[in-house]
């Protein structure tokens, strides 16, 4: 099994509805670390699992659509935590609708998406999916 | 599948018993930075796997029990080499004893527990377990 | 000369004010990463030139102020744009402060105090000065 | 499950053929910093996985017969573009090799080698085996 | 005194000619992880010491002229060994000159700049100079 | 102004003498990451400031004097608290004795020598003198 990570990062505000949040029911904000995995089982013949370029551009391109915003005024989070579990997700999911739509070098080799969201030194949070 | 990961540290003395040990046999001491990840399917209302204040207050009581002591005289480790594997696979114990007596606001939803002890930036051990 | 030098961080939403700042003029936020260093030419008897448990208490208060917050609300900012610079010496000035009132445990061997905030892997700012 | 994972580093030039590699086509070179993973369900006596020190210095040995050379000129790798995941298995098939000949204090309680190289701070490959 | 630090990287090859070098005579490669710092004593209206969107663009594009080349063959290093000293002089020289030219938004306010090439997770070098 | 700085680690125990330390009075342990820097105003012929292959040969030779060891029982540090910022002067001394004797490839352009101890992510102590 084969896998390429790259990473970027962005710089959010939101605030979190419910008891469990504690303080950070305020609105505040974060620097999110963003790691993205590819899996897959074999290379092409260029001996890449995916094109390392194209993956980091798209990571850039999905992070840009968020960074620098406050999250609690974007539609696509209506009523929804912006937990960094579900940033993990939106990410993930995002990076698989690239791969659906442009390949990424990868043809259909990539077998798994991971996304990893580091919210500072001691804390991250990840979601896996199929693409 | 989610995950969440929390990290902190412990500071301990202690020796290991084997040939294989070599001057790690003789008392010394480590830094032992520690990430706790806890794994599951499903996000709960909030968007959360788990409450992340509450794990990483868990995984500092379980360090806190340790941190400046001579392991050699802890009688949780009588008899037994504390190498960083062995010390990985108590602090995963401890913490999903953690989860069985107070849930750290997961319900039944985590399904995996890993943890990992640095010892230094080039050596470290991990342990995975179900809770 | 010593110096000695805690870390922690904190969470903070904030806006910048000014066209150099292009989108980052809009409500964001960021994950700061702090470290606080203490410099002195001499040592107590003890062998320490500033007490570091009292220094990463007095840190961690002063980051505690901030921290889940918007900035833009903080009286303390009012009319001040809260760049990484002045984040850096606002920290710097609370723990110069600190250092008055309390001695740190580090009598008066303290002679320089520098700050410096990662606002992301890529970037960060530091403010240094005399207590 | 077990894991234990040692980090080293390696130092060499190398170019990539074909048009995705874009300016990598030319000669360039790379520090990759290496981590290789051993993984496995029990311990054995002395509470070890692995022999930490002789999974180390096989890491080492491994790398030193790549260091400070350019890659376009080594006969392992004639016909085969050293991309970050051609060399992440390379690594982990010669420390399988190291696994079977020498049992690196394991017996035979590893069931999985893993490699991770990172070519910079922003992008990183692995490969994953059974030994 | 204010700082502020912007960070990347580039992936060279090149060879060292003396004995001093040892393995390192041969044709190889590093990723330098590149740290530019500008150092000042007050702060623009803008609370700012250097535009560091600007700066961070500047330090790219000095890198960029650099990265996936042979320094043996670039003119600008004829008859030079690229060290890790000799390229962190080239780059803050380089930075220096943007400066000059250009202002990165800090005025005059620049007094000092310093680079530092990190070559791998145990070694770098720096050079600091006026600008 | 040049500098070059190599990293290693040792893994010690010890005991702290004085209430100031709190439960770092027990026996316990620490695993040093650490870093020396030589400074110097000039190069050699070969454009290096010293040889950082035998820097870092010597920084590990001091480091392996004390590493696996309890330094409650060294006779060098007798009647002395072994707290991080002593531990960094003894390196930087070892280091200038080093320097003397055999020049590190360095002639007399060496001008200055740090050290930083990090004894965990939060904590670090250095010091600085003249060869």
């Amino acid at each position: 099994m084969f896998s390429v990570t790259v990473r970027d990062q962005m710089m959010v505000a939101h605030s979190l509805r419910g008891d469990v949040f504690g303080p950070a029911q305020g609105l505040h904000g974060a620097t999110f670390v963003v790691e993205a995995t590819f899996r897959g089982e074999s290379l092409g013949e260029d001996g890449i699992l995916v094109d390392i370029g194209r993956a980091a551009d798209e990571l850039h391109d999905v992070l840009a659509a968020l960074t620098y915003r406050n999250l609690d005024d974007e539609p696509a989070f209506a009523g929804v935590n912006t937990t960094t579990e579900v940033l993990a997700r939106h990410v993930a999911d995002r990076l698989a609708e690239c791969l659906h739509e442009d390949g990424l070098g990868a043809g259909d080799r990539v077998t798994g998406i991971a996304v990893t969201l580091h919210e500072s030194p001691v804390a991250r949070a990840s979601y896996e999916r199929v693409p």
